[in-house]
């Protein structure tokens, strides 16, 4: 479960910058006809033809945002591409290049360099994108990763957070509070390590809430599923910090209120376990959680047939008055205002 | 000189991610038309229209690209983003948009970041670009900035490293070495003032290093010029790295040789008198000192009557068959091999 401890190691000052960023990105072909000129110039260039770019970026610092003693080099770096396209999908659109600036102090190894681009490798062809660019340099301590993702789509399609309308109905894909299930179990599994380093726990109980965490898929297919079945959605949003923060943002850009209904929140039976043995709610992981990097979006009433029945759609709540703000409501009819805390990471610190 | 101790402070936990953004970005207006959405979504989003999109991104870190005990805040703000802008123009394109992500720990106030902040908004009012998005967050100890920037220009005028041919004429604009120049003032004053903090240094005579290295400015009017003589330069890049390692750069990319004649360098007066009050070669500091995004280009000898009289642009040698190397060759006739020292961040620390 620890970091690898390569046997063979390559100190990155033997190497130089410019041979570093030849060496990563030797294996990384450009497939998309939009992705003109990749890796090796002062800028990469695309063309989207006549719809519109769609970009977004991310910063992901080692100590902030993941963990090395738990998370994989590869996972981390597959890692940091989803959380990215997300935000892609996120408006309907699909993602097509990436830019992936790195910053590592001299404890890395080419060798650990390199896993964290085989896991951007890994993502570029399950995605079908291609890395056109990026920067590399030291850091004074830890590992920085920046990623700018660009994705296109017709301008019709594109979906913002702004647009629901009173009584569209709120859905969700996929279930909720596994992400933070499973970084439970591994911030668990680092203290016992860190006591006894001898431990070799069965953690084969927890692979999925693991899997959430450590290696979360951006849900693509859901955007091919609203192609199919002709839906544009009125508003989205990807749930990076939890569904309360991101229900937030829905309402206040679309100046609607939402209604939630609490026993429609879609959370895995391994979740809910596993909350359990942890002592916290599982409501409290899905509404708090964060990491899930499922899509969260409103559609018209008139759209309900299509989704109704959808293993991988659960309709949660409905829009209402924006004065009504936005409320949870409990199996038993309570109502209770909804509040973010989310992952607001300068409150953490 | 040294960092503002701003006497009014706000702690940055008691503002929240989500309102970081929106108060940094307040005044940042959208100029361009291809800016169709900025900040507050999950992606910005742009259209270029029927020309491509060039993008380039840069990390920058406290202690490895900047000292804050001599860059004032605001010029830091100013020059991540003029850095990136080069990059653009370094393909004979104009750039329209930024994104800027920002990591900073909790001993930046908001009132730092604000510094910051203005200055990236004077660079994007004096270059005409439109900040559209990002990323914030805390950082483990030090301040992170990662720029991305996006431009356009019509396809048929874009110039890369690669496209140089065996006769073109190699041409720099500005001069050279300030940058580095200015750069060893600043440290010397930097160890005077750990040595004695009451000092008060007369620096007006270095103001044109310093103002090099503080507060740079990227060559659109070069690419203004480019435009008003009808000039396509045949290879192009920017200087970041020293004159040693962009030419080593267009030689390899165009797979020819060059010819630099050592008197053709330009250095400024002041330069040459900083760089030997510090016992340096003012050719080293031109050659291997980087920083001074000047654009170095090739056209064809055709274009020589159209640029040779132009106060911002030198001459300063040729491009010669690949089997030649690159070679310097000094006031006696001398020809020496170049190799980049440039500023390479791995082999530093």
């Amino acid at each position: 479960m620890l970091e690898d401890k390569n046997p063979s190691k390559t100190e990155l000052r033997d190497l130089g910058e410019f041979s570093l960023i030849d060496y990563l990105t030797k294996d990384f072909k450009l497939k998309n006809d939009s992705s003109l000129l990749g890796v090796g110039d002062d800028s990469a260039i695309v063309k989207h033809g006549k719809n519109p770019s769609l970009i977004s970026t991310d910063l992901l610092i080692e100590g902030i945002h993941f963990d090395l003693s738990y998370m994989p080099l590869k996972h981390l770096g597959y890692k940091a591409i989803i959380v990215n396209l997300s935000d892609v999908y996120a408006m309907n659109a699909y993602p097509k290049q990436i830019l992936v600036s790195i910053a590592v102090s001299n404890r890395f190894s080419l060798e650990a360099i390199d896993e964290i681009y085989k896991g951007i490798q890994l993502a570029c062809k399950n995605y079908n994108v291609d890395l056109i660019g990026g920067d590399t340099s030291t850091s004074v301590t830890g590992l920085i990763l920046s990623v700018s993702v660009l994705g296109t789509v017709p301008k019709n399609k594109i979906v913002k957070r702004k647009g629901a309308r009173e009584n569209d109905l709120l859905v969700v894909s996929g279930d909720l509070g596994g992400a933070f299930a499973g970084l439970q179990v591994l911030e668990r599994e680092k203290a016992v390590f860190n006591v006894n380093p001898s431990s070799q726990p069965d953690l084969s109980k927890y692979s999925y809430c693991i899997e959430r965490q450590l290696k979360p898929e951006a849900r693509k297919d859901i955007i091919d599923l609203f192609e199919e079945l002709e839906i544009i959605p009125t508003s989205m949003i990807d749930i990076s910090d939890g569904l309360s923060s991101e229900v937030l943002h829905l309402s206040k850009a679309s100046e609607v209120g939402f209604h939630l209904f609490e026993d429609k929140i879609p959370i895995d039976p391994i979740v809910s376990i596993t909350c359990e043995e942890f002592k916290l709610n599982p409501l409290t992981a899905a509404l708090n959680g964060g990491e899930d990097y499922e899509l969260l979006f409103t559609i018209n009433q008139k759209n309900f047939n299509k989704i109704k029945d959808h293993p991988y759609l659960t309709i949660i709540g409905h829009a209402t008055d924006i004065k009504n703000g936005c409320q949870i409501i409990s199996g038993l009819g309570q109502q209770i205002e909804l509040t973010a805390q989310g992952w607001e990471s300068f409150s953490k610190k």
